[in-house]
C-alpha cells in the first residue's frame, strides 16, 4: 500500500521547460487595461494612458539575498517582486507589469517553482500588477531570480531622487530596523539548527512575529503614495529604503546637490526592535535603522511650506531637513551635537 | 623598479559598490529624446510618443549560458544585451533603454566588470538604445547578468507571436545552424586545451571567424524591421530566434492555433556551417539549423498575396508556410515527404 506522506516532488526535466511555465503562468491573468500582451510571447506590450514609463529591475541571488535555509522559497518570489515594484513606486510611478526570469539547479522541482511564483502573485496582485513575461532556465549555482516592474506615472508627479531643496523636510513612511532584526534573528535560530553555537534551546521565534515579516514579507506604503496624489503634495524626491536609511539620506542629498541634517531622536524604531535587540549584546537598534537595510519604506522630501497640509492621518514620520551643501550630512543627537552621517561604501 | 606586465586588478571591495557603479556607467551618455531619468534613480524612466511600451527581459548565468573559458567577458555583456533588445524587435517595437543588473562574485575585479559593460555599451550604441540602470551585487557563485530591455511600438504595427494566419508566408532574415557551430568549435578546443582530448595541436580557430563570431558576437536584423516598417510591410507574427528554427516555427504556429509546414531546402544555412560540419563527424547542418539556437536572426510570417511587394534587396528567405492547424507541423523533404516538425520540450 502507498501511503504517501511526502509532498510531491516532480523533476523540472519530467515537465520540459515550456510546459512549466505554462503552468505557472496559468494562474496569472492580466487585469489591467495597460496590458496588451502578456506572458507567452518575445516581450510584453502596455499602452500607458499616462505619458512616462517607468521601469526597475531587482536581481535575487542565493546565499547573498536570501538563503533558503530560512528564507520559504513564496517569500523569495514575493520579497523580489517588492523590491522592483516599490522602485518604481519611489518614483511616484505605478506599477503595472512584471516580468520574471528565474534561474534553478537541479536540486529544484517543480512544486518549489510553483511556491516562489505564489509569491510572486501575491506580491503582485496586492500591489496591482499584472505578470506579463516568465521564463525559467537552468542554473548550476542555485536559485537566481530576476523581477523586473514596469509602470506609469503622471509627469508633473514624477519624483526623482535628485529634486530635494534646501529646507525640504526629510520624511520616511514607517518605522526602520525591523527588517534587520528579523534577519538577525533567523541567523541565530539557524546558528542553533546547526549545531554551531551551543544552545540547545528549540527556536525561539515566538514572540518576534512583527520583525520576522517585515525581512521576510515586507509591505510598500502605496496608500500613502496615493493619497498624498490624491491632496496634490508632491514628493521634491523620493527613493526605496532597501540599503539603509543613512544609505536613503546620502543618495537624495547627494543626487540634489545638497546637504542633511537627520534627528537621531525623531527616527521611527518599533518597539519590537528594542525588544528583540535587549536579547542580543551586539545588536544595536539605531545602528539597525541606519544602515541595517530591507526596510521597504519610502524616504522622500517635502518643501518645508507642506508642513501644514500634511495630516496626522498620513502617518508619517519627520526626521529632519535638508540643508545647504557647505552644511554636509549630520546625524543630530537629542543632546544638539552633531555627527557625521555615513553609509558603508558611500 | 616596477616593471608591471600584469593587467591591472583592482578588486571591487577596495573601490566599492557605488563607485564602481558610477565608474562604469560614467560612459552611458542617453541619446535618446525619450529618455528622462537614467542610472542612478530608482527607476528608469521614459516618455514614447507611440503609445506602446514594450519590454523584455534576458538572464545570463555562468555555466549555462555562458562559459567564461571561452566566452571573453564583454561579449557577455553585448550578447545578453542583444538577447533583451532582440526580443522587444522582435514584436516589431524599437528598444531605447536598457537595465542591468550584475551579480559578481570575489573572483572578479573592477576591470572585469568594464570588460563585461564596454560589450553592453557597445551593444546599446550599435542598436540605439540608452543604458538607463545599472546595478551590480554579490554572488557567491559566479557571475550573472540579467538585462532588461524597454521600447516603443506604433499600435498598428505590432507583431505578436500569435498572428500567423493560414497560407501567410514562412519568412526568416538570415542564416541559420552558424552560432550552433561555433559553440561547438568552442567547445571542441576548450577539450584540447584543457588535455580532455588527445590532441596536441594549436587551437584552430583561424578560417572559422565567421561560426565564432556568429555565437559570440551576433548581430540583430535591425536595418531589415526598418524597411519593412518603411514600405509599410507588417508582418503577422514574429518571434526572434534564439533556441532554434523548430523551436521558432513551433512557438508561432502553437500560438496562432495554425500548422505549419517548413521547406528543408529552403532553410539558408551558411557554407561556413558547412564547412565546419565537414571538419566533426557528429556534426549535422540540418540538426543545427533546426535545433541549434543563438541565431538571433527573425522568423516571420507575411500574408501571402505580399510576395509581390517583397524586393531581393530585403534578403529574406521563404522556408515554409502557415497551414490549417489539422495538418500539423511538418517538415517537407526536397522529395515531398512529410516529417514530423519537433523541438526539444515542446
Amino acid at each position: 500500500m502507498n501511503t504517501k506522506k511526502e509532498p510531491q516532488r516532480t523533476p523540472i526535466a519530467e515537465m520540459g521547460k515550456y510546459k512549466l511555465i505554462d503552468r505557472l503562468s496559468a494562474k496569472f491573468i492580466s487585469s489591467n487595461e495597460s496590458t496588451l500582451q502578456g506572458v507567452g510571447d518575445d516581450a510584453a506590450v502596455a499602452c500607458f494612458k499616462e505619458s512616462l514609463t517607468v521601469s526597475a529591475q531587482k536581481l535575487s541571488l542565493e546565499g547573498t539575498d536570501f538563503d533558503l535555509c530560512y528564507f520559504p522559497l513564496k517569500f523569495v518570489g514575493y520579497k523580489t517582486a517588492i523590491h522592483a515594484m516599490g522602485q518604481v513606486m519611489a518614483m511616484n510611478a505605478v506599477p503595472l507589469q512584471l516580468l520574471v526570469t528565474a534561474g534553478v539547479s537541479q536540486r529544484f522541482y517543480v512544486e518549489d517553482l510553483e511556491s516562489l511564483f505564489l509569491g510572486i502573485g501575491a506580491a503582485a496582485r496586492l500591489y496591482g500588477a499584472d505578470i506579463v513575461s516568465v521564463d525559467i532556465q537552468s542554473s548550476f549555482t542555485g536559485l537566481t531570480l530576476s523581477v523586473t516592474a514596469v509602470g506609469e506615472a503622471d509627469a508633473g508627479l514624477l519624483a526623482r531622487r535628485s529634486g530635494a531643496r534646501d529646507t525640504d523636510l526629510i520624511c520616511l513612511s514607517g518605522n526602520v530596523g525591523a527588517a534587520y532584526m528579523g534577519l538577525k534573528l533567523l541567523e541565530r535560530e539557524k546558528r542553533v539548527f546547526t549545531g554551531e553555537t551551543e544552545n540547545d534551546e528549540m527556536p525561539k521565534l515566538k514572540g518576534h512575529e512583527y520583525i520576522l515579516e517585515r525581512y521576510l514579507k515586507p509591505e510598500l506604503p502605496k496608500t500613502l503614495l496615493e493619497n498624498l496624489r490624491k491632496d496634490d503634495i508632491i514628493p521634491t524626491s523620493m527613493c526605496l529604503l532597501s540599503s539603509g536609511l543613512s544609505n536613503g539620506v546620502l543618495s537624495i542629498a547627494q543626487a540634489s546637490g545638497t546637504g542633511a541634517k537627520l534627528f537621531l531622536d525623531k527616527i521611527p524604531i518599533a518597539r519590537e526592535t528594542f525588544e528583540f535587540a535587549e536579547t542580543e549584546k551586539d545588536l544595536s537598534p539605531i545602528v539597525a535603522a541606519l544602515n541595517g537595510g530591507d526596510d521597504y519604506e519610502m524616504l522622500f522630501t517635502l518643501p518645508l511650506n507642506s508642513y501644514g497640509e500634511l495630516s496626522k492621518e498620513y502617518n508619517i514620520d519627520i526626521i529632519g531637513h535638508i540643508c545647504d551643501a557647505s552644511l554636509g550630512y549630520k546625524l543630530v543627537t537629542p543632546e544638539g551635537r552633531e555627527l557625521p552621517l555615513e553609509s558603508p561604501g558611500m
